[in-house]
């Protein structure tokens, strides 16, 4: 058993990548005070800015907006039923209560009430995969909420391990486009408040072991239409990488961010973006994905092109 | 069983990443003509130039070593004995009785008669692992043997897999000077001569098939002293993304020189190339590596620093 750098208590909390060992208590310090080095290295926001934190009632949500609020940041949440049964149901309770224990503001969107349809009922009708439509309305609604509501800063919880995964597959095909825009603070343009990523140094055992040292009561199902994606194969290959050598992951991500992205992030291609003839928000189309969406709903089209950089 | 792309008989060669059934005679052809598109694509050479080929006596060097003299190339090669025991006595036998059957100038360096010291002999006196000192060495007789002989271009069989394995321990540390040198045609400059890999978008199943069909004599055990490296781990990982999806290997490479290379070339390092005033072979120190690997084993003393960018 080692023991903790700080106060020499025996511990089993050992982080490899770090070389460090910590007691319960030091361990949340050092994990709270790690996502604000995140933030100030990046510069995404100050004390005096309002964000709104996606939540969707898992560990890496629930702890970011714990620890946000404990660093003393103005951070309500938004949750989005997305109506996939008994995850879903369990996941808003899980927020609601955690919301409650923080006091802090929860808005809550129901896709089945606000949209019309639940993703299960959207699945029957569209082409994409459920992520990708599922992400497209999660960026609709928190971009929206963010207008109305004035926030302006949008934070997720991304963990290392979703930047790395998605790092990983962008360079597997080198999509300079798309590395282009993997930093974690984009800044506010066209109509879409700024986004920021403060667990993006943080590993997912990192972010899990924090949830259950600061007692977060979360959901630990996984999204059902998750399964067998791409990006999960991904993380398995990476985490190969991370045992036979700790630090794998970070060095993968930091060193993108410090030596690759200066060098391509002025490629990023100058996007003119529109209003949405039909609702008004921004789009590069004419009509924007949600608009589509809705209408596929409704007149039972199928979706034929897909519109990556809509609410990017 | 599939059937032959171009005359239908039944057979077991199929490339998965090309889509393609072969029979072994068509194999043969389809091999060297990808060979041949690969020297033009990247403007490796032609048919005036005279090519020395490093040939280990394996079946990637012999085989092209003998797909270069097939499509008509003025190719001679180049074998270095390591010392390594019975690994290096059957290398050159194999290498020699190659250039036999195909009747073509082999070049012998011994490293226990011309350089003093077999491998296992320098490895006692060095701290760097046997792959980095092997590697400096053959460079160092490859380009000593060009000038000498009169070759101007050095050819080596470098295959997709090496290739991608280290494109992949570069890219995980995101070393752009590196990277900005992972091209398979690196021009003649600085006393060095023009250095290319013909078989860069050859697998290593592509090419050890052409071997065996093309009836090839190769020693099949590999260098008893490259067991455990890096590069192997990294070779396992990429090939389960590999058998994930067919054709990522490739997909890699290729985008990689196509999309990111020409981003990063410029980022090259100018690097002032001096004389080495021992022996005078250009060096980026004072005292060009060999030199000092030379001086080791007189006077005994340990190598303190590497120098990468000696014979690159």
């Amino acid at each position: 058993m080692k023991k903790c750098l700080k106060c020499g208590i025996r511990t089993n909390i050992y982080i490899p990548q770090h070389r460090l060992a910590l007691c319960p208590e030091h361990y949340i310090n050092w994990f709270e005070a790690r996502t604000q080095r995140t933030i100030e290295e990046f510069k995404m926001f100050q004390k005096t800015d309002r964000i709104l934190v996606a939540v969707s009632g898992g560990k890496d949500s629930l702890s970011l907006w714990n620890v946000l609020v404990k660093l003393g940041y103005e951070a309500d949440g938004l949750h989005i039923n997305l109506g996939i049964s008994e995850y879903s149901e369990i996941s808003e309770i899980k927020t609601r209560n955690f919301a409650q224990r923080i006091g802090r503001k929860l808005h809550i969107v129901d896709l089945g009430r606000d949209f019309g349809r639940t993703i299960p009922q959207i699945k029957e009708n569209e082409r994409r995969p459920p992520c990708s439509f599922c992400g497209t309305l999660k960026r609709y609604y928190m971009n929206l909420y963010a207008r109305e509501y004035g926030y302006n800063v949008l934070a997720t919880a991304h963990n290392l391990d979703d930047e790395v995964s998605v790092l990983m597959l962008n360079t597997l095909s080198w999509n300079i486009e798309y590395l282009s825009r993997q930093f974690p603070v984009l800044p506010e343009e066209n109509g879409f408040a700024r986004k920021v990523k403060p667990f993006c140094k943080m590993s997912e055992k990192e972010a899990a072991m924090y949830a259950v040292l600061a007692q977060i009561d979360y959901i630990e199902d996984e999204c059902p239409f998750a399964e067998g994606s791409t990006t999960l194969h991904y993380k398995k290959l990476i985490s190969q990488l991370e045992e036979k050598s700790p630090g794998t992951k970070l060095r993968f991500y930091s060193e993108f961010l410090s030596k690759m992205y200066p060098v391509i992030k002025d490629r990023r291609p100058k996007t003119s973006i529109n209003r949405c003839k039909s609702c008004g928000e921004p789009t590069q189309s004419e009509i924007c994905m949600i608009c589509r969406m809705r209408n596929n709903l409704l007149y039972g089209k199928l979706q034929t092109s897909t519109d990556k950089a809509d609410n990017p």
